[in-house]
């Protein structure tokens, strides 16, 4: 933490992993879909990993190689029914309504057991908006399930982009009506920090050692001293004086 | 009130008129500008009523006349610019600050006495977004000044035009992942709400009488059999079982 930062004036949130266990959450949800099709000898943790594993070649896919922008509840549903075939499952064979209620799972994660309490502090000193590549309607019932409240949705949709893409975070602030440096984005991910860092924003990084269930982070080398970096959010509220 | 209605899935809300008063704020705050610029002499609610006079023709130019989209924030500046000018006032002459301190009058809005409640009570049953012409800085800052939350920030600035453009309305229920009938707008507009109806959307009426001071409002002719029609959001709240 540099000692002369400038207070952000708002803060932009990560939510998958950041606010939010989608570990934890995807597994429980699949094991009752796995049950129902006739495949609990699937692990649903690591059927949740195999689902999440899927997620940055298909966000690619839109922010890089020209396909239109689709949500990420299509992108989800599009990796559901990859994971099942990785799994030897063909979609088609099952009803198209237990796939669409399978792949709002994503729908239906819980907070950390920090990050209610955390949000709700922070947001009494500063707008606080999330700079997710969730989509609105899919914020929207995530908010609602875990009692999450935000000053606005921003992120992959407002932006018709995903993170890590400049545009994302740049729209974020300008949206927001500040200079890039008075937004500090909060997340759990080194990439995506760093591609805020990039494009000048101030930079949080809340420590998650379970998001993948204790597992080694994918992006633990990419790590670099960031502004503000903490284990909670009710920490990060403490060093932002709320 | 059709008796067959389905009950919709989630609310949209028109806010300036709707949910706050904008006559009484703006004056309130053209109050203290005008005195500091030596004209306490000019009537502060006509000067927000001729404020406000600018705003259709402003956004029709960037509805209908092909000028990019600009935030309404910057079309209030202009729109303050113009009425200062109507007034014999040179904007030239005066500190920029001071006119974007003025300009930005529209943040700091009170709610009506009923919207708090109204709101919180149709947020535990309903997802609530703004469908605003409003900005994302403008409706965050608007909200915070008046403890009003929503579940998401749509409308002009994620659609990038201006209602009662068809888009934005449709943008609306497909963000929120609603067919357009699923969605209800809830506006003191007649042209707003039969944009939404043309549309798909149902429609609530919320009478405000005292939107421009007591006078008669200008839509008061293009009055609709609107699906709901209530002179509150508690009692909007009460006819959808909030």
């Amino acid at each position: 933490m540099t000692a002369a930062l400038a207070p952000p004036r708002a803060l932009a949130f990560d939510v998958f992993g950041t606010v939010v266990d989608w570990r934890s959450g995807v597994a429980r949800e699949s094991t009752a879909f796995l049950s129902r099709i006739g495949r609990a000898d699937i692990d649903p943790a690591t059927f949740a990993d195999a689902w999440r594993d899927r997620y940055g070649p298909s966000k690619a896919s839109v922010r890089d190689d020209g396909r239109a922008f689709v949500v990420l509840d299509v992108l989800h549903r599009e990796m559901l029914v990859d994971t099942l075939a990785g799994h030897g499952i063909d979609a088609a064979t099952l009803a198209p309504a237990l796939i669409d209620d399978w792949s709002t799972a994503w729908h239906r994660l819980d907070p950390w057991p920090d990050a209610v309490a955390g949000l709700a502090r922070l947001r009494t000193r500063f707008p606080v908006v999330t700079l997710s590549n969730a989509n609105v309607a899919l914020m929207v019932a995530l908010s609602r399930h875990g009692g999450l409240s935000w000053d606005a949705i921003l992120g992959a949709e407002f932006s018709r982009t995903y993170k890590p893409a400049p545009e994302t975070y740049r729209d974020a602030a300008r949206a927001l009506g500040l200079a890039p440096a008075e937004l500090c984005l909060v997340a759990a991910h080194h990439s995506d920090l760093a591609g805020a860092r990039a494009c000048g924003l101030q930079t949080a990084y809340i420590d998650r050692p379970m998001e993948y269930g204790g597992a080694r982070a994918p992006d633990a080398d990419d790590r670099q001293r960031w502004d503000y970096d903490t284990a909670a959010l009710t920490t990060l509220a403490d060093r932002l004086g709320c």
